[in-house]
């Protein structure tokens, strides 16, 4: 019989993690069970949570402070038997986090899904082998750039900024994540625009440049909306999946008339991933959950930027994102902050099977986003044959041009 | 036009506020602004963020030890154009709470609709006059009670946990959350088994009692399954929203073909709003959005048990669910922890027009469901006539045995 195994720092100000543990093994489960007669204990048994682990952590004094009690701190493992509940995220998430998120300072670290209960979930539909297939681009980390500013803005406008990005020589281009639907640039003609225009671009320079086009509305619509994008040949969906739901993500992923990528945006959550005593961790949502649930690309918080993750969680999300499962593989895509003099960092950092994303590094290039775009091409360039940056500066007017901007960090080796 | 105005907490190692507070208006609308041209003002003025109000707070010494780091408190007003996005809660929340949620510590307090926004959003179905007219239940507050241990059991066993907690009495029966589609007490044969159960105790009483099951699986199913529901004649649907998405509910709560009541459980949002300085506020969430999106009841966990929440915040959320709207009011159902000498307090803080529910309060009397349900409904009758629980103890074998049990705390006048 299959199981999840969930992980929780928790912080207990009964200093009984040991207790603390069996008490949520019993409580999310079968309720009581030592004064239960023999025989319903038998019955029962294949319904009850486990205690896999208690691993007591060293006191926060700063915690302590913070929650104004002295708390023990530890991480503790619970198998939650898939008997208990259906195979969907959302009855997953309410099995293991439903009423323990609202009881005191926990916070859900990891789920571990049994091969059995794993085997249901769709995964991307092309991964990170069918996208790469896609731009073409075997041998270097795919380089995104997002729309700016185009709040307002009608489709010329957008067209101009799209072809712009496209000449720098940028593989993806991203719809901003606040761009609804709206008058002036709706759904439906921004990919017939953004198709002309890569197009064109394409016939012009050989470069072949991807648009993910935001999926909005009511979600019960979203599907409709998705095959409408397939119909008018869109490249690509980005979606903001933790507005809607994990499981509203899964149902797209596994629809087969909606044959094309999707993109998914950590927009809202910061909401359920920033404290450290509560919600969920980053590397659980959008490194595991979403490559389960069928996103293609999943975007999360650079470790470099204002917007920042911290290090380990980032890298944490990466190999969610790209280790082995029987699902395919999603694009990691850390985001926020990024200019050119950070590519060594993400090269090091991401290896070259992930997407390299900048929005304000794009645009606020003194060339413009073809400008910007093709600095970053030539940084990861360099980095690609050894050469430094600055090296390559000297013959990258673009390149030179960003790193006297945005300076060029120093890469610890 | 219409607007967003959203209230959020902000801690700020810049301790410049004002300045903040400038750059999430722009940078969540327009993006940059003094630099454009004035004919490019002019045109993107309607979709520009305003700064409302920024109110500085004291500094909060626990707050800097816990993030290392010295920072300043407020609270910032900021108003989003309706031009901005699609009239729908997904797109909403990514505006004023999408990249903003990963920016630093930061809380979403409250979003205030305009009128014309408010307009597009149905309310609850019924709405508390309409539940007090189908359990008939006009001068005090609603008694529920909630399935128990329930996971692996059979049909009889829940039929006959049932009947024992309408026969003490009580008006509404909720599934547990964590009951989900299993082979034993199927979602269909639980509305049957209910309904049977149900008639015959209102046969040998009167007592009328209802029963809300818990609507759960794949997103997309859940209309159907609902209506399937409405088929067979349940009562009132379960639902735990925020393991799907406030979106979803307000859907089921449009479908003229699900007539019938929702009930909103608050499991997981403990994830996102346990945190002090990041996430929503609970009295958003279970208090506003979900009785905007359709919620007929919301559960929330009452300022008295173990889990709990802050007395002014769940009084805030009663506030929400009933303050004077353009949409029906929703029963406001502080939970968790609840035993009959609660009742007074109970109703003190919350009023007549809200629910009391109780678990392990019915099912932990030592008279069993039936005798802690009609400990409670003498509880409720007796502050109701201005006598002491004391008092009605004497003459109520079930209510004394209740506070003998759990106590009467001394409620402050």
């Amino acid at each position: 019989m299959g199981e999840v195994i969930a992980t929780y720092l928790v912080h207990d100000i009964k200093k009984n993690l040991q207790k603390k543990a069996e008490g949520i093994a019993l409580g999310l489960t079968v309720g009581s069970w030592t004064d239960l007669p023999k025989l319903e204990q038998e019955q029962l048994k294949k319904h009850k949570g486990r205690v896999m682990e208690v691993k007591e952590l060293p006191e926060d004094e700063a915690v302590n402070v913070y929650l104004k009690k002295s708390v023990s701190r530890g991480l503790i493992k619970i198998a939650y038997p898939a008997a208990n509940y259906s195979p969907d995220l959302p009855a997953i998430l309410v099995t293991a986090f439903g009423k323990l998120s609202l009881d005191g300072e926990v916070k859900l670290i990891d789920l571990e899904f049994s091969d059995d209960l794993k085997a249901g979930f769709p995964g991307p539909k092309l991964g990170i082998e069918g996208i790469i297939n896609k731009v073409k681009v075997f041998d270097r980390p795919l380089l995104m750039s997002i729309f700016k500013g185009v709040i307002g803005r009608d489709l010329p406008y957008l067209a101009e900024q799209l072809k712009q990005q496209a000449l720098g020589g940028v593989d993806l281009v991203k719809d901003d994540e606040i761009l609804f639907e709206n008058e002036l640039t709706p759904f439906e003609k921004r990919i017939e625009t953004g198709k002309d225009v890569l197009k064109s671009v394409y016939e012009e320079t050989g470069k072949r440049t991807l648009y993910a086009v935001n999926l909005t509305g009511r979600t019960f619509d979203l599907k409709d909306k998705a095959k409408k994008a397939v119909d008018l040949g869109a490249d690509m969906l980005l979606f903001n999946v933790f507005a809607y739901g994990l499981d509203v993500l899964q149902s797209l992923a596994e629809d087969k008339e909606i044959p094309i990528p999707i993109m998914a945006h950590p927009a809202v959550t910061g909401a359920f991933t920033s404290s450290s005593l509560f919600g969920f961790s980053s590397s659980l949502l959008l490194g595991k959950l979403v490559r389960y649930a069928g996103a293609d690309l999943s975007l999360f918080p650079s470790p470099y930027g204002s917007v920042a993750l911290e290090r380990g969680e980032a890298l944490k999300i990466a190999q969610f994102n790209t280790q082995k499962e029987n699902v395919k593989q999603s694009f990691p895509v850390p985001s926020a902050g990024i200019h050119p003099g950070l590519v060594p960092l993400l090269i090091q950092d991401f290896g070259i099977e992930s997407v390299i994303n900048a929005g304000g590094g794009i645009h606020g290039h003194p060339n413009g986003a073809k400008g910007g775009g093709n600095a970053f091409r030539e940084a990861i360039a360099a980095v690609l044959t050894n050469e430094s940056l600055s090296a390559r500066a000297s013959q990258s007017e673009d390149l030179k041009l960003a790193l006297d901007l945005w300076g060029e960090p120093v890469v610890a080796k």
